[in-house]
């Protein structure tokens, strides 16, 4: 049997490769360094060390201090620890603001205080997916604890007004988390521009391994742990550091706090382009998201009178989603491209495109003739 | 400067190397393998199916079904999911039984809950540091929710009768859990025969790397998870799989399968040998924990004068121990050996020694002969 080339990858947003230079940082972690952080001999020592070199790293590329960082097992606990930890250390405010557009990662921890009477508020959006800073605005009251809006969204990559909001939010001495998992690294971040209190990063988003992220806590922030234990990350989160894959987080930091702005221009090059390819073959092709305040990678399509599922089946040589991996099934429309006001059966020809450190020129110019067979084929059945 | 050689490490209920065959087994899932396991793409079938090879791996490691088994960030993760998601999942029931001798893991949870008004009984332990049968039976009644005890202790290695108190548990409809960090992969485990309802396994106690875990759930057993996201792990435990590192734990528990019951006889051989050497030059020189029922890498000793700190500061060419890496703070004793009725100018003499596969009869006779010379130099002053 023939070996099949492997299809051009375009579902960065769902996970990125782990980059060469991040995996030769941990391999010394998964060899020659081994031993528990927490001892007190060297094995321990050099162990240690390495996690603190890489919370600098992790802190350098938000502009943050290090001891701001706390690692988690991934942007899923990160948020979780955020909203949960911030609500039980705060039991006096009842209320949180989140938007209809949130990952389940920030949606199902919401949902929890919900079931425990806490008011839980979802903030519409636009039709280009940008959160309602006034539905925010209006429910903003002395009783809010948290607002927790994603940075951007993971489906159409559309930027959200973090900063508006976050002033907003103080004004009543709300605090503000942010899921980062998809700008982290993709787009400049600065903390205190962003004015957020609590910020999450996953490392696979960002071409670190998976299993590892972090939760930004300012300085002075109440939040309790989630998971109990022992004092490791100052007692916020027990369990001893996975050592080798929080120096790959740390380096994919370094890494990405050197070049991702290069690299955002070059994506969003290859990005527009295969956009205007597209555009120019498919009649009534529209862009799910923001036109301009987007993340770099990111291209959100509508196929018309086509299924996104069916599309991705009919162009086996590429790999791409119509929503995010996390809700990975059937063929219904998205919940996030629905609320942007798109009809469910428009939404249902949605597919998402993330480009990533990988592609290249010919990803491009492959992905746009195959998208547009696969549809003229489709469209005619 | 002359480079020292390393520290011979005894220190291996702190931590273990990653075995080569483990790190070999994982490389290809941070290089050529790549993607989201919930991705349906080519891509991201390749990373489920070896997340479903390693479940199956840790599946016949304890002689459980590969459903059973759930994949988590670590010990500490599997604990915290253990005791709270089962507390939570049946709020009828508000009595946890635990033992005074527990990690913070299992402690750390257990006092979450006493602040939530449960009720909590720690059992006490013998002279020998086994829990008290007796004491758990004592205080199981009705509202019994979970029974909690490590299989082994960490710090002195004594195996518990988990077999007996979970017949006694289950008489009264309460559910057992059973942390296993230390005694996977050292010992032979039948999740029937101890009769276990949920059993925790900690990747970096048996050669696979630190930050991935798992926990046993026995089929039809009460649980709701402690993060809450989208529906990995069958909605228990969501966020990204970690497949690297799940698949260095499938392959460490592979490697156990097949060679667990050989390394402990040498290790036995090697601790014994240990234990010979000191005992016949250091007068005094005391065992804590249980004589025969106990990992055979674990030698817990109470050397007398001296502080156990003090005694590993004098033996810089040994990495160990005085208690569990969790705390390892100050000159303390160990809350362990005082619980075993040492009194705390005994106690504070305590040394860990635990062996592991890298250990060999060399190792033995340097770290023999090291302790003596600094147990006669400190005990001298």
């Amino acid at each position: 049997m023939k070996n099949r080339p492997l299809p051009v990858y375009l579902d960065h947003n769902a996970s990125t490769p782990v980059l060469p230079d991040v995996l030769e940082a941990m391999l010394p972690y998964l060899s020659d360094h081994y031993g528990n952080p927490s001892s007190t001999h060297v094995y321990g020592k050099t162990m240690k060390a390495a996690v603190e070199r890489a919370r600098s790293q992790v802190a350098a590329l938000i502009h943050c201090r290090a001891d701001e960082i706390f690692f988690t097992s991934g942007g899923t606990e990160a948020n979780n620890l955020a909203i949960l930890g911030v609500t039980s250390a705060i039991p006096e405010r009842r209320e949180i603001i989140t938007s209809v557009i949130e990952h389940p990662a920030t949606e199902g921890p919401c949902a929890r205080l919900e079931e425990m009477d806490f008011r839980v508020t979802r903030a519409p959006v636009s039709s280009t997916g940008q959160v309602s800073a006034q539905a925010i605005h209006a429910a903003l009251n002395q009783r809010t604890c948290l607002v927790t809006i994603a940075h951007a969204n993971s489906e159409t990559g559309t930027l959200q007004p973090i900063r508006q909001i976050a002033d907003m939010a103080h004004k009543v001495g709300a605090l503000v988390h942010s899921d980062a998992a998809q700008s982290c690294g993709k787009v400049q971040l600065w903390v205190d521009q962003e004015g957020v209190d609590l910020l999450s990063i996953a490392g696979h988003k960002l071409y670190a391994p998976q299993g590892v992220g972090a939760l930004y806590v300012r300085q002075g922030t109440a939040i309790q742990p989630l998971i109990i234990g022992a004092d490791h990350e100052r007692g916020l989160r027990p369990g001893t550091e996975n050592v080798a894959s929080i120096v790959g987080l740390g380096r994919a930091c370094e890494i990405a706090c050197s070049s991702q702005v290069d690299e955002g221009v070059r994506l969003r090059g290859l990005r527009d382009d295969l956009w205007h390819r597209l555009r120019s073959q498919i009649p009534g092709l529209a862009l799910n998201g923001h036109p301009t305040e987007r993340l770099p990678n990111t291209l959100n399509l509508r196929f018309p009178g086509v299924s996104g599922n069916a599309l991705l089946d009919a162009c086996p040589g590429i790999a791409a989603a119509t929503g995010s991996a996390c809700h990975a099934t059937g063929d219904s429309a998205s919940r996030v491209i629905l609320a942007m006001g798109v009809s469910a059966e428009n939404a249902i020809g949605s597919v998402r495109l993330t480009l990533g450190r990988g592609n290249r020129e010919e990803d491009i110019e492959y992905a746009a003739k195959a998208l547009v067979k696969a549809w003229l084929k489709l469209a005619q059945e």
